[in-house]
């Protein structure tokens, strides 16, 4: 344990890097997959069973929380931690990501965003400022910048205009954030797809100075090959010793791609909101458990897995209670999906200690290239 | 461990007694609370959540399990307790009370009777040889006879001739389950609110000979004063051997009055279903996590209680995510209540053993006076 937020590389191989994100609360090793806990839960899961499958750290969405139950009132309930019981670190989005997805009720300006709530219609006011301190009061160990983005594609100034803000943005989240030891702020790189923009939103972010650094503006609808265009540079102009987060990523096959490009961090609701539709994520591919193929089947969806799921049910079980809307269909693929993941990270965590990175991930895309897939 | 069916009786205190009926599957102390896995699952729980509450046993729907996934489905992957990861003892229900309920769907013959599916209206044809069968394919270790029964008020004449029709079909029921050590098969009293009937219908199931007895036909609307009235005798109806089942019941203090009756073993949803709408059962009454004095409390439901949620969680968090429609809102909620009804058992048993039982109750009308209720 340490009593201040670090960051140490054990090992590269071409560009991917393990190591160690130490923080207060505990290590968060590196690369790592974050479940999404919006809000204060991961979906049908109890806490002690996500860290059960191998989970350092979570996210919390400050947009789900700030409008219920309310910062403040966490806070006074012993912070977010306390509130979900979750003694690990979490990490905590600025809002502003989900904030401008609500097109219609959301007005921008150089401040911040007004908006109306989308369970009560009541009004809030997002800025820089009051992201930092929603975040603060939440208690979030790893804080990130309020920003914004376009979604994809956008034109060339809409994307810089957009970035520049951000940028402004990033500096007002610093001077809020001030010095809090045992807590990171990240910067998040904007630009879209366009490498100058990109270049100059790195630069700008390490000119304010971050603890780590996200790849932002991702994941928005520009599909995997220009996701990975983007990879293919994004993360060098990002400071090497720094911890590099991909926001919002991904399938498995996204995460293996930006791990190769040197991502270190991941979050995505796909394994705990596919879960709940009865999609699993397997070593052989993406299993529907609402498929007819499965209601006589007593293999487990994964005989190699060691997840609770795959121990004790049968793929007949899992069709069963998917079809019937039992919760125990959520919870056991939920379950499943977030134990794979976390397997995944540790293979890839293992493969790049001993240099052999290229090997797992021809293994991964062969496996999953065998198939047992179904249509979805 | 037994390789037959028993049950001893091991302490009195007035009527009420506590034993162990004895199963190749394991002990069920009682008085004992079965909690209801209608369809292959305890809703909202992992089953080894629910033996942590301190459950011997369940109770499977044979009317939910015949339409789906389907009883030979269930014995070709091995049974119900392989099936939905349950090993302990597994009582089921006949499916007869089920299906009396479908009103408009259902036509009733001596043979028994012919219904549609609620869920995809195709047509099934449930007969005391057909409910023994479906049990045995399920592997049920307590198997109940298949019965008919009035919904409450209903005239002398329409009782009589149910409870005669039931007799007649628990001769066809003992018949057709046949000979099969370590399984059970109980006989159920009918006979509404007339004591006459019920002794009539207590002596032509002694007649037959039976495993152990329920008290059918009551919880059907009649209220708790009625209830007991009834009670009061149909226990002592019954051989004092063996054990007696009192099916569909119910809230708290119906249970603590049917055990001072002599009552041995209870199954309600009530614990389940209750938690899922946010509605907690404690030592000092019900609770509705919904109402908004709990939106700011940072006390557990019940700090006496040592359940996961009271002891994790506090009232604040409860409202929050029962408030949010999250998963982990039935989740806490059913595990409380399920462990809350065992603690209330295992006081039960202990106060039998001891000869306090009037104390025992006293003790815990007076505790839900003191109150801590809300208007539900």
């Amino acid at each position: 344990m340490t009593n201040r937020f670090d960051f140490k590389i054990n090992a590269t191989d071409g560009k991917a890097r393990t190591g160690v994100v130490q923080t207060p609360k505990g290590d968060i090793r590196t690369p790592a997959f974050m479940p999404v806990g919006t809000a204060a839960t991961v979906k049908a899961m109890m806490p002690e069973s996500v860290a059960a499958t191998g989970a350092d750290i979570l996210l919390g969405n400050t947009y789900h929380l700030m409008l219920r139950p309310g910062a403040e009132r966490i806070h006074n309930l012993g912070g977010l931690h306390r509130f979900m019981n979750w003694n690990k670190p979490i990490l905590t989005d600025s809002g502003g990501f989900q904030v401008m997805s609500l097109t219609d009720l959301r007005k921008l300006t150089e401040e911040g965003v007004k908006f109306r709530s989308h369970i009560d219609g009541s009004e809030y006011n997002l800025t820089p400022e009051r992201s930092m301190e929603i975040q603060k009061l939440l208690g979030s160990d790893i804080v990130m910048c309020f920003d914004e983005c376009p979604a994809l594609p956008a034109d060339r100034a809409r994307i810089n205009e957009s970035m520049q803000l951000s940028m402004r943005w990033a500096q007002r989240s610093r001077d809020a954030f001030g010095d809090r030891p045992g807590y990171a702020l990240f910067g998040i790189q904007q630009g879209g797809l366009e490498k100058d923009f990109r270049e100059e939103s790195a630069n700008a972010l390490q000119d304010i100075g971050f603890d780590g650094y996200a790849v932002g503006g991702l994941a928005v609808g520009e599909g995997q090959e220009a996701m990975f265009d983007v990879l293919d540079y994004a993360p060098d102009q990002l400071p090497k010793d720094k911890p590099r987060y991909l926001m919002g990523v991904g399938k498995p096959d996204d995460i293996v791609g930006a791990v190769e490009r040197g991502i270190d961090m991941f979050d995505c609701v796909l394994p705990s909101r596919s879960g709940r539709t009865g999609q699993a994520q397997t070593r052989m591919g993406a299993v529907n458990l609402r498929n007819a193929r499965h209601k006589d089947d007593p293999r487990p969806l994964d005989e190699m897995c060691t997840c609770p799921t795959c121990s004790n049910y049968s793929r007949a079980y899992l069709h069963h209670v998917i079809k019937s809307g039992e919760i125990i269909g959520s919870m056991l693929l939920t379950w499943h999906n977030l134990h794979y993941y976390q397997e995944l990270m540790l293979g890839l965590r293992d493969a790049i200690s001993k240099q052999s990175l290229r090997e797992f991930v021809s293994q991964f895309h062969e496996t999953r290239t065998i198939g047992d897939i179904d249509p979805i």
